[in-house]
């Protein structure tokens, strides 16, 4: 079934030392001929006759967001050099899986905006975008199994167990002044790089490839997807709702323990106690209470420290695909993990 | 894989014309051993470290209801005499599946009530009550993938997906004066008896049946499930809270447009055409409504009516065991037919 990792004890060519840079565009270029089969395949399978499904669906898909995790996928497999489009099935159920859970998570969260567009339930009410995320998810297995990969389709069901653990545990530990840079791991680790992790790991076994590779997109997607959460959770004290798409401060309101907060939280310990002991331990929030949150995260060092945590991540994750011969792909996913912490929205 | 069939066209022994009875003991009785098995992976596989996630599960699922799907699907396992335990896993796939529907429909629903006792929802809040169904759903895809059978797989994410889209049609069909009994019946067929079937058609296919069998089984399911939710939503307008385990009227004041409601104002159209309207139409209403629906419902004869096209499913349902030998399985299920009509829980 696999012969791709005959090659994986060659010396790395030049190209290979090539220095990433902070750039999405070769990724996104190379996967293009794949993406355009995968949107097809996304646009095919959210129709029912049941307008308001796809209605519900096109507003959260056609905003289109990054891709990343059905880019993940094809690029894992394109790198194991599938010769079979097994991927664009999986790929379609990655973005499947990953629309549902912002449907449901705007509603939990009741946010208002999602990708720079008022949130669905706003629009078509919060029974919709449940129902229309249970369809989705409903849909992703559909795709899954006309692959006949029972091995995708158990990496990418534990995957959706663990993401709804993590959303759940998160939900918990909301406006928690003791949770740890290890239970904040924890919840990152489901919530976000379990899907990350099943996108590049089932795109590695669809393309029939050896269990160290396998192993290594595995590896890649679970510290890119680590990476890129911690980055989003620095920019949503950084940035403000016009870069993001969605609320600048809805962390901060949600109380939501992210590593800035928690980072924050221990280095002002001392000087601010009250102002988090009443934002956040007893959920008292007023106008300006964010803004004096954001200030001490950045004089704390609080945000740069984060910031190093997330590159750490990103350079585990470049590290993983090193059992990989240079070449475009792997100097794309290498490009990925450096943009997965330098990006600014 | 199969040579259950070669028996299908022996002439139906004296035990098949016993008249069957409205009596789930006999099945019950039957899948007993089986249930054990099921009841202990249902609670093995709902357990999570994080609390709150089996709490709110055993909630509902320890609240007991009449597990009528996996019932049905250990029971055509069985029927098709099956040599092996793949029907447990389905069987708690389908219970978890039916499970993550109804925490979801109540949050959708904001009822009170469910399986006598107060709504998830009420307790957990609704962002918890969305996320645990999520990981309902999630384990029942990862139990239907140990057992590798890719048609099983196949035939419940379809039911899955079609579960989804008749919801959605239910709520965007509230409150229609216009609904017809065929709009009716597609919207059962889709929220109710596709899981029904998929329940009894997936136990058949476990079992290694022939397709006839399967075919049989899936016809079973569906029937039963169209006879199941007709004899439901007859009881909301009969029954009391006490009876039902949940509201009853809760139909009535969600405009659910079901078929008693459709005959009887089909029937009173010109007798009482501005109490319907008001109360459907303009969903104005009012302390005594209800009850004079429901005298409506008595007198115009839809009551009945509907209960009459309820039998005629539950016939049908019968009637597609026919190809079975005669045995204490099918007379079970014949049993069951007849029991979801007879019911008045």
């Amino acid at each position: 079934m696999d012969s791709a990792n005959i090659d994986t004890v060659r010396p790395a060519p030049e190209a290979a030392k090539t220095a990433p840079k902070a750039d999405v565009k070769a990724l996104v270029t190379l996967c293009d001929p794949d993406m355009v089969a995968v949107n097809a395949l996304i646009t095919e399978r959210m129709q029912s006759e049941v307008a308001v499904i796809p209605a519900l669906a096109a507003h959260l898909i056609a905003a289109g967001g990054k891709r990343l995790r059905p880019l993940l996928c094809v690029a894992a497999a394109r790198l194991c050099g599938t010769d079979n489009t097994h991927h664009y099935n999986l790929s379609a159920a990655v973005e499947f899986i990953h629309t549902a859970t912002l449907l449901h998570d705007d509603v939990v969260d009741s946010s208002q905006l999602r990708r720079g567009k008022v949130a669905a339930h706003l629009i078509w009410g919060a029974p919709s975008s449940v129902l229309v995320g249970d369809f989705l998810f409903a849909r992703a297995f559909e795709l899954m199994v006309e692959t006949g990969s029972l091995r995708a389709l158990d990496i990418l069901s534990k995957a959706s167990a663990i993401i709804t653990q993590g959303e759940v545990l998160q939900l918990m530990k909301a406006f928690d002044l003791n949770l740890t840079q290890a239970d904040y791991i924890e919840i990152i680790s489901s919530k976000t790089a379990a899907l990350f992790s099943a996108a590049s790991e089932s795109g590695a076994v669809a393309a029939g490839a050896s269990e160290d590779r396998i192993q290594a997109l595995y590896s890649y997607g679970l510290n890119l997807g680590l990476a890129f959460q911690i980055q989003d959770d620095v920019l949503d004290y950084q940035g403000s709702a016009a870069d993001l798409g969605k609320n600048a401060g809805d962390d901060f309101a949600e109380g939501k323990s992210t590593l800035p907060l928690i980072l924050a939280m221990r280095a002002s310990r001392d000087t601010d106690a009250a102002f988090w002991d009443r934002t956040i331990g007893k959920r008292e929030q007023a106008p300006g209470d964010f803004e004096r949150a954001q200030a001490l995260m950045a004089s704390s060092g609080a945000l740069d420290e984060a910031r190093a945590v997330a590159r750490a991540y990103a350079e585990k994750a470049r590290a993983a695909l090193s059992i990989f011969d240079a070449g475009p792909w792997r100097q794309a996913l290498e490009n990925l993990a450096v943009y997965s912490v330098d990006r600014q929205t």
